[in-house]
């Protein structure tokens, strides 16, 4: 049911945040992974976030149907990290599909677990000069501006220390 | 009189927050929309700007003038929405003019409207290859620090949500 | 010993407002530059930034040896400003160094003056296409985090308005 935000630019400890804050909500914890290896880099990447999160989590990946497995998982664990947000808005693009913003915020509001997203920033430098990187931007912003209207808690993320702006 | 800087990265919810804000301070609004259509895609940004906005605000148009403009409406008008600076500032750019900083804030000492700046964070991604937008990054941060230092509110956009730096 | 991090996007305010903290805190004060002038216009920042410093501030200029400088000053000193980190980094990125992370966290503990360091937020754009500069980021913000988890103060600039999250 409730809906936790965690934002902020690249590198700045969100993902650590978004870990610590589900452990202290609850004891039955999920990890919705939304990252898809298409290179040596990402999967590096995945790794690393992997080792960072302790057995504690059942990891689920999930690049396109976020909704779906929030359905599937909302009723067998206490909290769902959905890692990220920005990730999803990215893989869905680039299988040309709309963003379901609404279904998302459906599935979680249907279920008893509390979801905590991880989302970038991504709008804090100059406009791209390629139209598919502001088409992100925009979507991607749209997206964080409703979850954050969904959320009860929202953090900004500056340096690694979480900022509570809601 | 009073200056109100909304400031954030794109699609953060600068504008729309700066509207409810202006709705809050007064009752004869008006909107100076510094934008440009130089294509389709900023046709439809415009477009779905001014859908968002209702009867309530009186649009201007004025990319460059912007002290101008604040002068001859400050009388008319309890409260200005300026959206957005940054793009004012590329309109100067483009027409190879020097940013008038210190003018427009004095046009806006001189009127007794409130006038609430909507304005871009640009400058926390990577530093921009091109020249032009280090420059571009460099008068944007510049203007918005000094109208935030002239302001009597300063707001930061974070996912929606704004929050009170001053 | 005391760490205080100042940290925002590129033209924030950050050397200003970490130059009026360091006065609040001491009078013998130092400014470790660890910009080098590869061009004019990297030339004329630097220009720009000692016109800021006044006479107050002892420059020492070190793009590299950071640990060292602060070692060697930190006794000569109450306050030494570090401005600023993300070209440390880009620094040391060019001279195919790792980064000291710990080694500057212990030179910092090791002596008495206050240190503190100015430091830009990289993060909050578009995925840079670029590899380097994706692995600037990465480096700059595990810096940052790391830096901001040793201090007892950290600051958001937002417009040139300093915002404390820690």
């Amino acid at each position: 049911m409730p809906i936790i935000l965690v934002g902020g630019g690249s590198r700045s400890g969100k993902s650590r945040y978004a870990l610590e804050l589900a452990k202290q909500q609850g004891a039955r914890l999920a990890f919705v992974a939304t990252a898809q290896a298409f290179d040596g880099e990402m999967s590096d990447r995945i790794r690393k976030h992997r080792e960072e999160r302790d057995g504690a989590f059942t990891t689920l990946e999930e690049p396109l149907e976020v909704a779906a497995a929030l359905e599937r998982a909302g009723r067998d664990y206490d909290v769902i990290v959905v890692d990220c947000l920005t990730l999803w808005v990215s893989n869905l693009m680039l299988s040309d599909r709309e963003i379901p913003t609404e279904e998302l915020i459906a599935a979680v509001r249907a279920i008893p677990a509390t979801v905590i997203f991880v989302s970038n920033e991504v709008g804090c430098g100059i406009v791209p000069e390629n139209a598919m990187a502001r088409r992100f931007r925009d979507l991607a912003g749209s997206l964080n501006q409703r979850v954050a209207a969904a959320a009860s808690e929202v953090y900004w993320m500056a340096f690694g220390i979480p900022f509570k702006v809601k």
